[in-house]
């Protein structure tokens, strides 16, 4: 059999599986949830044979202690792993919901019941546990799924893909609502890229150049997350001790993802009293700091900011700081340099928050909190599938409910059009 | 300068003026809109005397009756398309909107807020009204709109966006908000369809053709209307007289357009009764009938219907006709022959209506009404800019509050990550 037509069968397998999927009830697709959760935890010795085999490759080829990291199934991941299927399991099942539903003139009632997307594809990297995680929140908006991993990672996949198919079989469930492309070949993507008449939405989880692979070479939509430019504004009304804690949480926590700060902006009145502070703390934490001519009167240890560091996603314990002269010129710089992930502004004062929330147009656009709060977890939407940083069908964060859509519903007593 | 910078030069201006649109005021909005339609009556006789010129260009070229009719701004028309934009105005004002706001465990408020999507571009053949309509849209759902329009309709096009922005201009609202191409050239389709840095999301209006061409050609992403093949199934607890009144509405009424019905699905235990009536008032209204052998028994003056028949969207005086065993197989046939545009049962019976209404995923799903209900003025969106029948983003007649998208806001005091 070809590339092509292996891709064919699991991907036609995916979508004839896909109206079972969208007419589970919910109860089944939670049961299905926590059955692979416990399958998850009994089968963990059987899961770390799977993945010590693609550890042993990975050191081979001499992958990175990083990625060696990011690869391996530990004890501790594989229970955050089977928790996170029991929290998507708990999380409101939104299938069926009607978001509205009005009278028109006629006496005829209109409304959007929530429905299924049908099948989403997922492409992703290293991490296996992904893998568990994608699927559960695609089976528990209705959907049936198609997961093409990493080639790093295809033994510890395919053993949490075949817990899937357990869980879903001993439920009575069609196993192919849940399949792994069978071919890590890369060659495999362009052919599953092309078949939009059997997969609806494309969803791309790894580094840029992943991403924009993929959505170059896509027939079918994809919801792309490019990067992470984030920005805290320290307004003129800001609390001083607060703006250092969001400034510190931002930055340091957890410097490569890409909720984390990247470049600090200070109204001039506040630069003097947040900066002198800021800069000594910041650097305390081993952050290096790059500054305008501003930012370095004040802190003379910043080295120079260049254009390009406030395009830059450094994803590491460097910060751009620039001192400007108001809210608007912020937001300006917002507009210019960033790229719609999340943007925080740290103020007292209504009104400077108000204009912040308005006219910030990324994805999420905090007041007095850390960046590293826009996170489908924290914000509470029971897991994450991605972060959307393109404004078509979703934006910011994903939780289930963005791998939804809805429908028109009419009830009507006979009414046609005159 | 060459096509492709005459292109990126006026798709630059139109994303330039995105956040001047995002910002406007929505009485600000709302007066452009009256102004415009203002302008459209005032300016009526100008209006003809353009399009005037592209009627005898067409009459030259040996365009179609229909296609001349398609094109011609009559009073009418102009009348119509002038309070169109009234309507838009009129209608709420959904950008700022904050959808959903909840508080997480930890205080921090998080909330969804409608947005504007940016920059939409709106591909469409020769209608000179769709000019009006869509820049009315999308203005008052606060994105900028990037126009282009039919080669034959180039002078009607071109006198309605001057007058739309004289009505931009006059409110002290940047003129680039709405543009029109400004050229007819289809190589500018393809340039405008690779600026994916500029352009937020490309509707094709058109005929299928158009929208594959389009959505074949686009780095942006695309919303699709490919066809109606709609239907409307007659339970075996139909009203006999609304399942006549409703086939006849859904079939006669406008035959040429997407909510037509195409095919009848009819119960069997209702099939001799309603059949014999339905056939003999669907002949006399000039309705070809091609049916199933079962249907042919009952009314033996209908054509045999082959496989190709289920498919079809006749946009005509035809009907397939097929007489099923129960509301399941009816179920069956659409999802296998349908388009994912309009579905509508004939019931008396709750359950079937509600198994119809859950079972059916087409983006519009009518109990007791006529398929040609399922269009944004029926269902009071306040008007319509196309109808997706992909899931993404939007599903159905899409009114303004489909240009836009939601961003998260997060209300914090001091809210860090541990």
């Amino acid at each position: 059999m070809s590339l092509q037509e292996t891709v064919l069968n699991t991907v036609r397998a995916t979508h004839d599986a896909a109206a079972d999927a969208a007419a589970l009830p919910m109860t089944t697709k939670e049961k299905v949830l926590r059955d692979v959760a416990r399958k998850l935890r009994e089968g963990s010795s059987f899961l770390q044979e799977e993945n010590r085999k693609d550890l042993e490759e990975a050191t081979e080829k001499g992958l990175s202690a990083a990625m060696l990291d990011r690869l391996t199934l530990s004890d501790k991941v594989i229970e955050q792993t089977a928790s996170g299927l029991e929290e998507i399991a708990e999380f409101p099942d939104s299938v069926g919901e009607i978001t509205r539903m009005w009278t028109r003139p006629n006496g005829m009632r209109v409304g959007r019941m929530r429905i299924p997307l049908g099948v989403i594809g997922i492409i992703y990297e290293s991490r296996p546990n992904v893998t568990a995680d994608a699927a559960g929140l695609c089976l528990k908006a209705g959907n049936a799924v198609i997961l093409r991993g990493g080639s790093e990672a295809i033994n510890s996949n395919k053993a949490i893909v075949n817990l899937f198919k357990d869980g879903l079989r001993e439920n009575g469930v069609n196993k192919d609502v849940v399949n792994l492309l069978p071919t890590t070949d890369r060659e495999a993507i362009l052919h599953m890229l092309q078949l939009e008449d059997l997969i609806d939405l494309i969803i791309p989880r790894g580094g840029e150049e992943l991403i924009r692979f993929v959505a170059a070479n896509s027939r079918i939509p994809v919801i792309k997350h490019y990067k992470g430019v984030c920005h805290l504004y320290v307004d003129a009304a800001a609390d001083l001790d607060m703006a250092l804690k969001l400034t510190l949480n931002s930055k340091v926590q957890r410097p490569g993802v890409c909720n984390a700060l990247e470049t600090l902006l200070v109204h001039k009145s506040m630069a003097e009293d947040f900066l002198s502070i800021a800069a000594a703390e910041l650097e305390a934490a081993g952050v290096e700091l790059r500054g305008c001519e501003r930012s370095r009167a004040i802190a003379s240890s910043m080295k120079k900011a260049t254009e390009d560091d406030w395009y830059a996603e450094y994803l590491d314990l460097i910060l751009a700081v620039r001192v400007v002269d108001d809210i608007d010129e912020a937001i300006r710089h917002i507009a210019k340099y960033g790229s719609l992930h999340t943007e925080s502004i740290v103020t007292k004062d209504y009104a400077a928050s108000q204009k912040f929330l308005k006219e910030v147009n990324s994805s999420s656009v905090i007041v007095n909190a850390s960046t590293r709060m826009s996170d489908g977890y924290v914000y509470g939407l029971g897991a994450e599938i991605g972060i959307s940083t393109t404004k078509i069908h979703s934006f910011g964060p994903m939780g289930a409910e963005d791998l939804t859509t809805t429908k028109f519903i009419v009830l009507g007593d006979g009414q046609i059009r005159e």
